[in-house]
C-alpha cells in the first residue's frame, strides 16, 4: 500500500494567512492553522513612527508574509502528526494585484533602513486606491496613442492594478522608483523567499499587469509615452519570463526548510491568485460551468477555449486560470460588503433585540423574515452600486439605488431587495458571456457566504435560471493551493500530472444544490427588466446623476 | 374697564379631540383638555362585535365626539375657573372629509339597533380609503361626460372625498343608502348637535364636496350618469344652502348647554376644517403668504385674488378658508410620517443605545448628528414618495426612491436626504403656484413638526428660497376654531367683525425666524434639478417602473 502522501497550501488574505494540509488523494482538509499580519493593513501611518498615510492608501509589511509560512507550516505538521517527508509539495495563493519594490536580490525596500521611512518602499495591498491619477493615464494615453491592449481588460484597467502602481511610484518618489532592482507581485515575491529563484506567473502577469501569452507587455514606446523614465520599466525591473500556472518555481531552500520544517527541496509551485485558484478547487476544468466567489465582492470566473471579447468584463487570460484555456473573470464590487452596510447601518434595535432573545445572529434573522417574502412582494428594486459597478458597466462613480419604498416597507424587504440587487448583478455578466460566445450553463458558488445564506442561493438560481452548486471544500483557496502544489510535485511523488487530474480527485461538491423555482423565475424575469432599464439609464449616460451627485460631495467636502 | 372675555375652540383629530380656552383680546391659551375617543379609528372590527371589515376601511364611532364636549368643555372651564358667563363663542375644526349617514332629524345610523351591525351606517374617516373604485368612476365619467369641474381640483378627485363615500354606501349597502335622510361632513353634524340646526360648511363643501360658490355642486346629470340612483343625491341627502366659514351657526342649545356648561345660546361658529382654520391662527389673512402645516403630512394653504387654475393642487374654494379670497390648497403626502417609518425602520441599534446613554430621544440625536452634514455632502437625492404624491403628480402608486449610497453612507446622512426631499417637494408646489400666478414670498410653518426639528426649518428656508416664519401657538387649529368662535359672536358681545381682526388681535408669530443661507442656496439649487430631473423621469410617464412593481406585488401576495 502506497503511503499516505499530502500536501500544503498557503491562502494570503487581506489581514491574514491561513494554511491547509491536505491528503493529495481526496483533497480532505487534515489540519489548518491561521496567522494575523501584526501589522495588518496599514493605512492610517507606518509602523513604528509617526508619518501620516494619505486616504485611499493601503500597505502592507512584507515581513508578515514570512512570519504566516513560520507560525503556521510548523503549526500543521504538528496538529495533523504528518511527517515532513510525505509532504510532497506546496502551493500559495494571493491577493492581488499586492505588490512591492525590492533589491535585484528580492530584499523589500522597506527592509532597509534608509528606506523604511518612505510609504512608497513598502508593500502596496490590492485595495491601495491612491493611484487613481495613474490609472487614468493609462487608460488615456492608450486611447490616444492608438494601443489596442487595453481591449483586453474591457477598454480600461484600474488603479488597482500593477502598472498604476508602480507609476505612483514614480510620480511620487522617483528615488525608491530608482532604487528598486525588482518591482513584483507580493505572490511571487513569497516564491522567491521560498524557492530563492524569483519566478512571475502568467495569472497576476495576465490579470493585472497587461501580459498576454501571445502579445507579452505593452511596448516600450507605450511606456514611454506614459513617462520617458518609465520606458524600460519591463526589462529594467519585471522580467519577460512568465511561469504558467501549473507549473513548478523550484524547490524549497534550506533556510525556507528551517522556517516551516518542510524538507528542503520539497516542491513549491508557481504562485496564484486566490479567486483564480478556487476555480479547479471548485471542480471546474471546463468550459460552460461559471465559479463565482462570494464574499466581500464577487467574482466570477469562467473557461473558455476561444478569444473572445466580450464587453465590460474585467480581463481574459491565457492559461490566466487552466493551463490551456482562455479564463474569463468579472466581478461585482459590493456583495457581502453590501448586507455588512445593510447591517450596521439599517437595522433597527427592535430587531437586534429580537435576535438576542432568540440566540441567533442578526443575519439569520434577516434571511429568515426575508425568505418568508415572496419574489415580488416587497414592490422593491434596487441597484447594486454601492461601491460602484465593476462588471459590466466598469465605473466607480456610479452609486446605489432603492426605488419602491412605501411606509409599509419593512427592514427585510430591503434586506431581500439588496439580494435580488446582487443577483440581477450576476445575471448581467452571465447574459453578457452568454451574448458573446461563452456559455453559461451551471453556477458554482464558492467563498464565504454560500453555506452562511441559503436564501441567497436560491434567489441567485431563480434570478439567473441556473442551477446553483456548491463547492464542498471549506478553504477553497488554499485547498486550490494544495492542489497546484501536488502538481508541483508531480504524478511521480505521488501527486499529479496535471491540474485536471488533481481537481478531478481532490475538488468535490456540496449534495444540496439550488434548482431555479420556475414560479419565482417568472416573476424575477419581470422584475430583472426593471433592473435593466435602470441599469441602462442611470449607467449608461441618459442620466448622470450619480456622477453629478459625486461632484457636488466632493465640492460639499472642501 | 371691559370684564376678560373667552372663546373655545374644539378640534377633533384622528385618535382624540382637543379644546382650548383662549383670551380673546390676544388669542392667549388659558386651559386646555383633550379626550381620546373610546372606539378611536375602527378599522378591525365593528366594535361590540365580531363583523371584521375590509382592508382600507376606517370607521369612527359619534358618540365619541359628543363624549368630546362632555369631558373637554367643562375640564377647560374648571381648570381656568373662567366662568360660563364670560365664554363669548365656540367654534369646531374636524378632519375631513370624515362624514357619515344620519336620519332626517340627525341621529346618526348607527346608533339604531337596526343599522348598529352594518358598517357602512358608522362614520368614514378621512383615511377611509376603500372607496376607490367610485373615486375612479368619479373621475372618468367627469371626463367621458365632458363635465369640467374637476379641473378646479387639479384634474381628479380622492377616494377620501365625499362623493366617493356616499356612492361606495349606495354600491355597497343600498339599505343603509335610502335609510339615510341625510349625508353629511362629521363637522356639521357636530355643529348640528350643538346648535339643533342643519349647518353645512363652505370649506368641506368647496375642498370635499365639489362644491363652489359660483357653480353650486355638479349637476344632477353627472350624478346620474354615475348611478341612476344617485342623481338626487344633493337634495336628497345634502343641502344647497352652504354657510360661509366666518358665520355663526347658531346658538347653544339646552342640551348642549347641560353637556358643556357653557350658557345656552352661546355663540357657535360655522364648522371648519383643521388645516384650513389654521391658517389665520398663523397670522396668514392675506395673499403671498404660504401656511404649511407639518404634522405626518404637509398641508400648503395659500390665498389669492383671483380664481386660478394651478395643475395638481388639492383645490382651491372661493371662501374656502378666509371670506372672500379664494383657498388654494396642495399636500404632501408623507412627511412626519416618513421620518417615522425611518425612525422605526431604518436606524441602528448602535444609535439607540447613544440616544440612551446621552438621555437624548433618537429623532434628536438623528437631527444632531444630520446637522453636522453640509448640503450634498451627503451624496444622496431622495423622492419623497413613500405615501404616493399628492401634489403636483396626485398619483398615489408612485413610490420612494433613495439614490446615491455608498458604502459609507450613515444613517443620519439618509434622515437628512428624505427631510431635504420633502423640502424639494414643497418646493416644486411653490413654484407651480408661483408659475401660474398665485405667488408665494414667505411660509409660515405651523403643526407639530416645526417646533421639534428646527434642521427641517433651516431646510426648507434653504431648499425654497424663502424664509420660513412659524407660528406662535402651540394648538393651532384649536386656536383659530376659537377665533371663529370670537367672530361667531360678534364685536358687541366681546368678538370680533371678522376673521381678519381676530386674527391680527389673537395669532402671533415665533420671534425666531428660518432666513435662507446663499451659500446653501447654491448647492440646493443643483440638487434640486437633480430630484426634478427624477421627478419628471419616474413621476411623469417616462418610466412607469413604480405602477409596474406595485402591479407585480399585488400579483405576488394573492
Amino acid at each position: 500500500m502506497t503511503p499516505t502522501k499530502y500536501a500544503i497550501g498557503v491562502d494570503f488574505g487581506t489581514e491574514s494567512g491561513r494554511a491547509v494540509l491536505v491528503d493529495v488523494a481526496d483533497g480532505c482538509e487534515v489540519s489548518t492553522a491561521v496567522h494575523l499580519y501584526a501589522n495588518g493593513v496599514i493605512d492610517e501611518k507606518l509602523p513604528g513612527t509617526d508619518i501620516r498615510l494619505e486616504p485611499d492608501w493601503a500597505l502592507q509589511d512584507p515581513n508578515d508574509y514570512l512570519e504566516v509560512f513560520k507560525m503556521t507550516i510548523p503549526a500543521v505538521l504538528k496538529e495533523s502528526g504528518v511527517a515532513p517527508a510525505d509532504v510532497i509539495g506546496l502551493g500559495i495563493d494571493f491577493t492581488a494585484c499586492t505588490m512591492l519594490p525590492t533589491t535585484t536580490d528580492g530584499t523589500p525596500l522597506c527592509f532597509l533602513p534608509a528606506y523604511r521611512n518612505r510609504p512608497h518602499a513598502w508593500v502596496k495591498l490590492w485595495k491601495h486606491h491612491a493611484a487613481q491619477p495613474e490609472a487614468n493615464k493609462i487608460n488615456q494615453t492608450a486611447g490616444q496613442k492608438g494601443f489596442n491592449f487595453l481591449e483586453r481588460y474591457g477598454g480600461k484597467i484600474s488603479s488597482e492594478w500593477f502598472f498604476s502602481k508602480a507609476l505612483q511610484i514614480l510620480d511620487e518618489d522617483p528615488e525608491i522608483y530608482t532604487a528598486a532592482g525588482r518591482m513584483l507581485e507580493a505572490a511571487d515575491w513569497v516564491i522567491w523567499q521560498l524557492t530563492g529563484v524569483e519566478t512571475r506567473n502568467s495569472c497576476t502577469a495576465g490579470y493585472k499587469a497587461i501580459w498576454s501569452k501571445r502579445e507579452g507587455f505593452p511596448p516600450d514606446a507605450y511606456f514611454k509615452a506614459l513617462d520617458p523614465r518609465f520606458e524600460h520599466v519591463v526589462d529594467e525591473k519585471m522580467s519577460r519570463k512568465i511561469a504558467s500556472i501549473g507549473e513548478k518555481a523550484g524547490g524549497l531552500t534550506a533556510q525556507a526548510a528551517t522556517w516551516t520544517g518542510l524538507l528542503p527541496g520539497t516542491a513549491v509551485a508557481v504562485a496564484n491568485v486566490d479567486a483564480h485558484v478556487s476555480v479547479p478547487a471548485a471542480t471546474v476544468t471546463e468550459p460552460g460551468r461559471m465559479v463565482i466567489i462570494m464574499g466581500t465582492s464577487n467574482c466570477h470566473m469562467l473557461l473558455g477555449e476561444k478569444e473572445l471579447m466580450v464587453p465590460g468584463i474585467c480581463g481574459y487570460v491565457e492559461d490566466g486560470i487552466i493551463p490551456g484555456l482562455i479564463g474569463y473573470e468579472a466581478g461585482q464590487s459590493c456583495v457581502g460588503d453590501h448586507f455588512a452596510w445593510f447591517v450596521e447601518n439599517c437595522v433597527p434595535a427592535a430587531y437586534e433585540r429580537e435576535a438576542q432573545a432568540r440566540g441567533v445572529n442578526i443575519h439569520t434573522l434577516l434571511e429568515e423574515k426575508a425568505a418568508r417574502l415572496k419574489p415580488g412582494e416587497s414592490g422593491l428594486v434596487a441597484l447594486d452600486w454601492w461601491n460602484g459597478n465593476r462588471s459590466v458597466l466598469v465605473d466607480v462613480d456610479l452609486t446605489g439605488l432603492l426605488l419602491g419604498a412605501t411606509l409599509a416597507t419593512k427592514p427585510e424587504e430591503i434586506y431581500r431587495a439588496l439580494i435580488e440587487a446582487t443577483a440581477y448583478g450576476t445575471r448581467v455578466i452571465i447574459e453578457d458571456f452568454d451574448t458573446h460566445g461563452v456559455p453559461v450553463n451551471e453556477i458554482v458558488a464558492t467563498g464565504g457566504l454560500p453555506d452562511k445564506n441559503q436564501l441567497l442561493m436560491q434567489i441567485y438560481a431563480d434570478v439567473s435560471g441556473r442551477e446553483v452548486k456548491v463547492g464542498a471544500a471549506r478553504q477553497t483557496p488554499a485547498l486550490g493551493s494544495a492542489m497546484f502544489g501536488a502538481v508541483a510535485a508531480g504524478a511521480a511523488a505521488g501527486g499529479y500530472t496535471s491540474i485536471l487530474d488533481a481537481s478531478r480527485a481532490m475538488a468535490s461538491l456540496r449534495q444540496k444544490t439550488y434548482k431555479p423555482n420556475p414560479d419565482a423565475q417568472k416573476v424575477y424575469d419581470k422584475l430583472y427588466a426593471e433592473y435593466i432599464s435602470l441599469h441602462d439609464y442611470f449607467g449608461r449616460g441618459a442620466n448622470d446623476v450619480m456622477k453629478r451627485l459625486k461632484a457636488i460631495k466632493a465640492g460639499a467636502r472642501k
